[in-house]
């Protein structure tokens, strides 16, 4: 066994298996993937990447088939799936989702290209060590109760991240106890992965702790402005070159700020150096109509090129961004209470008031260079048909 | 100035009236009150005492009286207030307050005694630096803005000890973000603290913090059956000996085990080898009746003899133990909403949800040896009319 | 498996001897024995036992020999041995060593008379569970390759109570890399313990570690007054009182400062009081006699009578205190260089470096009330030989 | 004043000239720049930047400043020098500055340029708060006392980047109390920067940590191999484009690496996918040449080209590393003792160890792709003179 020093972990002992995929391209490039894309520019410490992130699910994967006493086969297919969960990222990961997933229809925890590659390194090494890849891929797509361990409600993603994320902005509520989750969980003989008994407060922490981080760190406002422009600056890369998508998802963090400071240079630079757009708007879920909460992205594009219009300014110099409706993943978690599973949402009241606010932080933004934000923030209230009251 | 090495804050810098009070036996007479009481018989690494925890809120409190840039006297009294907030605990601190309390009608938090006291040494040093005895007392009893910067729902002193029994317990719920905290405060023209705009997630991180350790640390079945057998003790203790409540407040840690142990021993012994009495009931609110609930410690004891009786056992046999009702001191916290000062019950739906869970949580226990806890649990259903269903 | 956590480790499991040791009364006694005895009058949050220490050291044992490999039931007797290395220390630890050896010829790490207990309960859980009482002495009094692992120059001992005298103190100068030393160790065919090649670093910053926490906790001046009061005062309590040494031996900490309290107030009251003696000599060893730095225990209470009668006052207000020779034992840890195990001091140019510190921190002390400093001060420098040049 | 969160040191607050020049693209681009270059290739959390490692020698700068209670305006120079001390680096900090260096004179603490600057944002800034920056500069080349608090023995640039590197790496060595430091730093009389009495051991602590996190770090043969190769692909690069060196030094990371990809991707492709030569010699200093240790750049390549002839590859194939001669630059801090400023090498026998186990730990590389590492030794064991035996 060789082992890596992680900030968060420690030593990370690495199986042979481990060892062999972590030397592949695909998993060397995550090294240039960071796990927190903008939120850097609000918490400059938060420069980890999911290389790091990875080696850590890897090792709470470990942690957790080790507790849950699998067969051997079954633990080394959850290991190597949790190793790989984030190969399918594209450049700043979550930021540029979207836009690979309307041009191609996967997501990120859909690693199946990465099976069917030309040069097929990944699956090389997985087949050479007896590992079937397509039951890795069901795994990170989050099939059965060990693929709820990879990804789910209680996946040991979330624990690493939570903990990764702590660690490297400073703000402190992210702070789970992995010691006690991987404790204290258990798989049902219907494959369903649950806390033991015992564990409401235990299943609520993480909840909390996704909650709070959600509100101080991952929906920043800072860092949704410049994921916004980031994401704007994909769409027009795409459209100005002759780039696919497909080398689009394979490119990495750096290559993307240099190809963007070349092609779209009036986002670009101003990504580069936080010379970021401010708030034309800023409107909670009750001052938003329903059909702009829920329209797609074209109808997104067509309101910004409007807004641009009235304003008398070119399209990039607006951008708006309207995220999801509010959920919390977390709340579908199940706990054991007197000897049955239970979802936690149906045994503690502070589901409720969490989902709330996330409601409550719920916001549209509408951003634009500071000298535009009056003559942008009337235009938006208009073609989106914000409330102002 | 003079440093003290503290495990959580570092270098504590003392100023010259702090390093004058410091050496009162008063103040000295801190090191041997633990801080968590019976709970390091849970988390055996909480041994942490009131010492280093009164130095902590010492140095928050010059952190955010800097940060309020209050002018230098007021400063002097909330500093020497935060040091001395706590020496009028008795041994175990809240484990004894209730007794004390019956029997004087003061809290820990009322230090007039401390004041009048014949070698006065605390009242010496305060005088002989020109600082008010009297305000520094009112301060500890949470009178007015400051006040409540000592005592109160976002005071130092809960800032300090949700970090300091993280640390300590290795629990990590409550690792509040105190450098935060600190920045945001603000008096309000009607000297009213609160926490300014933005900082809604801010104090919901400390009710949950608070509500999380209450689950896991604070109120965890072994350290209350433990703080259930001490308090018991300690009035059979009071009864079978001469020793007054004056007497008995000023001990320390350390002479009243050696005391319950000579005197009470079928308690004594127990507690300092952990050989604790067993749940024989462990109640929700639900399950019992309002009269039960809100009972005086006259009535308790009442059932435990009757229940003693009925098994036909010592009366030291059986410990009932009733919480207060449930409630949240944090909730009552002041934010700044839109410019103006909010309760935070007001303006996050979480408080409600984690008020509910503080109800859910809530238990009545009854104890007593294993080998009689079907005896003493069926007699506790009937004397307490407790509901089975 | 059960699980306690700690603050230093997180989640310590226990397997189920270990769960039935703690819960012997000879182990549960730990909870009241500090680990750096005085040390908390200068380091006031170091109030850590030497319960939580010992569930630390065998937490380590347990990846130790999880790591080497062994069978069964050699890994067995290593764990146990891990769990009890300290349950044979008297009252304040090391403080009441010297006492209790000079009376007994027996060491803390001695614990052959536990086994012949009469209430035997420590030897009878052994028995219960096919271990062998004397198998696990002979671990812990450090004999063979896997002795050296619970007591030797690279145990998990000192592992655990670096990291944990850091956590509690805050210097953080023994944070040593327990995962890198955890992955090292190695078990030669000769039975020797030693680290894998390339570990030179390694095993100079355990060293370094335990120089700097010697200089700046371990040997503070302060704790070392108070030490030397202690122990001064377990002596005259043993003369004074009919208490034998083997009572004496199995006191906790609170039974001791109550004792010395009553027996010996003159020096009890102040040890609880921090009201210490100051130093009146404060001496190197270039300016001490040979005869000096060597003479037996009989011959300092000698000189301590000498002083006080030249000076005119009580015995008990003198106290010389005169440490063994400087050495640091872990400069006999072995590390593997070129493919042979080499003695660290042969193959690292730092251990004569620490050794030469070691002997220029090396001090004997007088110490006396704050009133007397300078009359004791001449009369030691006189009765003792020192150089005052 | 406004408070930007860091991961090591909590809440940084910044005085309003801090947060002007933050704002600069000078300082921005820091956010670009490792600070640890190619150690993320062994320790892969190691992805903290010059950015956020100045906003914490600024920090300690400002507490430093406190303690020494300097006047304002000298304490205002001395707050922005520490702020500005690295926005002199090139890309890749320390691993281009011996390009830029041999270009250009002008070492990485130089900021002159920055000043004489076309845009001369920075200096701008300076000029509107009434600061100097001539002073500034001067501060960062460590001229006087306060200079040597931004760059010298005891500078607070080494306490961020020990405690920081620590905390990225998980490699606890460099863990300093910086507490401590800050604490004891006296400025004395004749413009010396020391650290008070009774301080020898903090001293002594800082080098440990120097030289502990050197050989685990610093010195890494992982990370020196990839920086030996990105230097050489740097050199190859400057031959074959037109880029000059002012143009290259103002490079960032990600842009360097997507040039040398282009532009020399034998090398550049190999070290953003961690693909890296082996160690064909890697010889200690007893059996080099002192010639060969004291080659210049020119004889190095010289010797690189003659080995890869003999070998038959080409010149990019073969690394010559040869580093400077061991020192601890530390060792040159200065302590009171005994009321005198005492330079630490002269009062500490520690030093002498630690620079002997520097000189031990010295070895010069030579690397190679693996298939050609017998080759590439044999010669170059030859061309360079190195001693087999």
């Amino acid at each position: 066994m060789t082992a890596i020093k992680d900030s968060v972990h420690g030593h990370v002992r690495l199986d042979p298996v481990a060892a062999e995929l972590i030397d592949t391209p695909a998993f060397q490039r995550l090294r240039h993937i960071k796990q927190l894309s903008t939120v850097r520019l609000v918490y400059p410490s938060a420069n980890h990447t999911r290389f790091e992130h990875s080696l850590g699910v890897y090792h709470l994967a470990r942690k957790a088939v080790e507790g849950l006493r699998l067969e051997s086969d079954t633990a080394a297919h959850v290991r190597a799936a949790a190793l790989l969960h984030d190969v399918g990222h594209g450049p700043y990961g979550h930021q540029t989702e979207g836009i690979i997933r309307r041009r191609t229809g996967r997501d990120h925890d859909d690693i199946g290209w990465l099976l069917t590659d030309p040069d097929r390194e990944v699956t090389q090494v997985l087949e050479r060590n007896d590992l079937d890849p397509e039951r890795v891929a069901s795994l990170i797509a989050g099939k059965g109760g060990l693929g709820a361990l990879v990804s789910g409600e209680l996946d040991v993603d979330r624990m690493d991240y939570l903990l990764r994320d702590a660690h490297h902005t400073g703000v402190p509520y992210g702070t789970v106890d992995t010691g006690r989750l991987l404790t204290e969980l258990r798989l049902t003989g219907d494959d369903e992965l649950v806390l033991a008994e015992g564990n409401v407060a235990t299943a609520e922490s993480v909840l909390v702790a996704r909650s709070l981080m959600n509100a101080v760190v991952y929906r920043h406002h800072v860092s949704r402005v410049a994921g916004a422009m980031l994401e704007r600056a994909c769409e027009r890369y795409l459209e100005r070159t002759r780039v696919g998508t497909d080398a689009f998802r394979r490119m990495a963090d750096h290559d993307l700020l240099v190809e963007l400071r070349e092609h779209v240079p009036e986002l670009g630079r101003r990504i580069e150096r936080r010379d970021l757009y401010k708030r034309a708007a800023w409107v909670g879920l009750a001052d938003v109509p329903a059909g702009t909460v829920d329209a797609g992205r074209e109808e997104e594009l067509a309101a910004e090129r409007e807004i641009a219009d009235r304003v008398g300014i070119e399209p990039e110099a607006v951008v708006v961004d309207v995220p999801a409706r509010p959920g919390l993943k977390e709340s579908g978690s199940s706990v054991v209470v007197d000897g049955t599973p239970r979802r936690l949402a149906d045994v503690s009241e502070l589901v409720a008031g969490l989902r709330a606010a996330e409601r409550r932080r719920w916001r549209l933004g509408v951003y634009c260079p500071a000298a535009r934000v009056d003559a942008v923030g009337t235009a938006a209230v208009d073609v989106l048909g914000l409330s102002t009251d």
